[in-house]
């Protein structure tokens, strides 16, 4: 299993981060990272309970940026699970998908959660290689942020007993593959304005995809091999 | 599905019962029945949000057993899951065989929660068709109160809506994206003897990933794009 970082983007109730940290020593995740947190009093604490640990260990930043920086895989949450295709940038796994796909990686994992009121805003979901949406009723889905937070925890540990050994690209190597299909777009002179959108469908795919290391080191040298193509025509020509 | 009654026994912190209350709405269940709890106020209603219908209908009784009355299965939660057959009224299943167990029952199921400090009694316990005991940590594996049956009632929603409704891309659309995929290779004049691996390989994580039929179209349109631009530009020169 990777190691998990739980990231609260401007969590509003320090109960609720209070809360976080008691799941988190619940099911064994360590690393809290708080994107501009609210203050963090006595209710925080109290509702941390033995978690109190892992609130004091939290590290507290000023961006979304910041809080995923490192991480190998980034995992956005969302309460919206739109069943249009066109906004392909919100659709989403379930836990229980999400914790199947990242049993067999290595490294770190983000698993973000947005503000209680707003959830992740669209320029942090473009930026998730996965996205996850907890099923719950359609007439009220909205969670609870700590309830949002165990549900995950709780599906990645119970995943944890059927772990595989498959090694994963690391958080480097995907960005290669990412730069990748950007350089081809390019070399084709692809619509500038599609251009954004077909390469957050692109990092979607490969982040449901989860390639293994010898994946994406074949599938890059073939774009790369198309784009290298393009490029040679263009100068001879 | 059978109906879920919550029953909670001997809530010490109105927070807690507010916070259940969301989650019952979250997950679809309208029942809750509270044995001697502690008074509710701002807090739990400020907690409850829009599960406050749920907290407005409560039902409080003074005995365990008036809460259990009526009901067709009894489910009892423990966070001690003691691997000792002697005692055998704590021998539990996890949240997910609970789901699958009660799926088919029909009737009311009542799933009770202890204090959040001393759990259910034994005398309650002993009351129970079935206990279950939420996997977590074995340093610290007693959950908040409301987190627990938030994953309960989770586990008991997933179970329910296991079909998923986005519209995945067809087995022709498929087969295009893997001819489109085979045509790039063929352009860029990919070695022969890697090229039926490499297609096996974009066949895999296309596999895994699951595109939809906007993603397949979109990413195929990039694919095809760099191939018309490779044989434009071979055909110019």
């Amino acid at each position: 299993m990777p190691r998990i970082r739980v990231v609260l983007v401007e969590p509003k109730s320090e109960g609720n981060v209070g809360a976080v940290a008691r799941a988190m020593r619940n099911f064994g995740a360590r690393d809290l990272v708080l994107v501009k947190p609210c203050l963090l009093g006595d209710e925080a604490y109290k509702r941390a309970m033995h978690g109190v640990s892992v609130l004091q260990s939290a590290t507290t930043v000023d961006s979304f940026d910041a809080a995923v920086k490192g991480a190998d895989f980034l995992v956005g949450t969302s309460g919206i699970d739109t069943r249009s295709e066109k906004r392909f940038a919100r659709i989403s796994v379930t836990p229980r998908d999400l914790a199947e796909r990242l049993a067999p990686m290595q490294g770190t994992v983000a698993v973000a959660f947005g503000r209680e009121d707003f959830g992740l805003f669209e320029m942090e979901l473009a930026r998730c290689d996965l996205l996850v949406t907890i099923p719950a009723a359609a007439d009220y889905p909205i969670l609870n942020l700590s309830h949002a937070v165990t549900i995950l925890l709780y599906e990645l540990y119970a995943a944890r007993v059927s772990t595989r050994a498959r090694r994963e690209a690391s958080g480097l190597e995907k960005e290669k593959l990412h730069d990748a299909f950007a350089a081809l777009l390019a070399a084709t002179h692809y619509p500038e304005h599609k251009r954004a959108r077909t390469k957050v469908m692109f990092r979607r795919l490969m982040g449901r995809a989860v390639p293994s290391t010898w994946e994406f080191h074949a599938f890059m040298g073939a774009l790369q091999r198309a784009t290298r193509r393009i490029e040679r025509l263009e100068r001879d020509r």
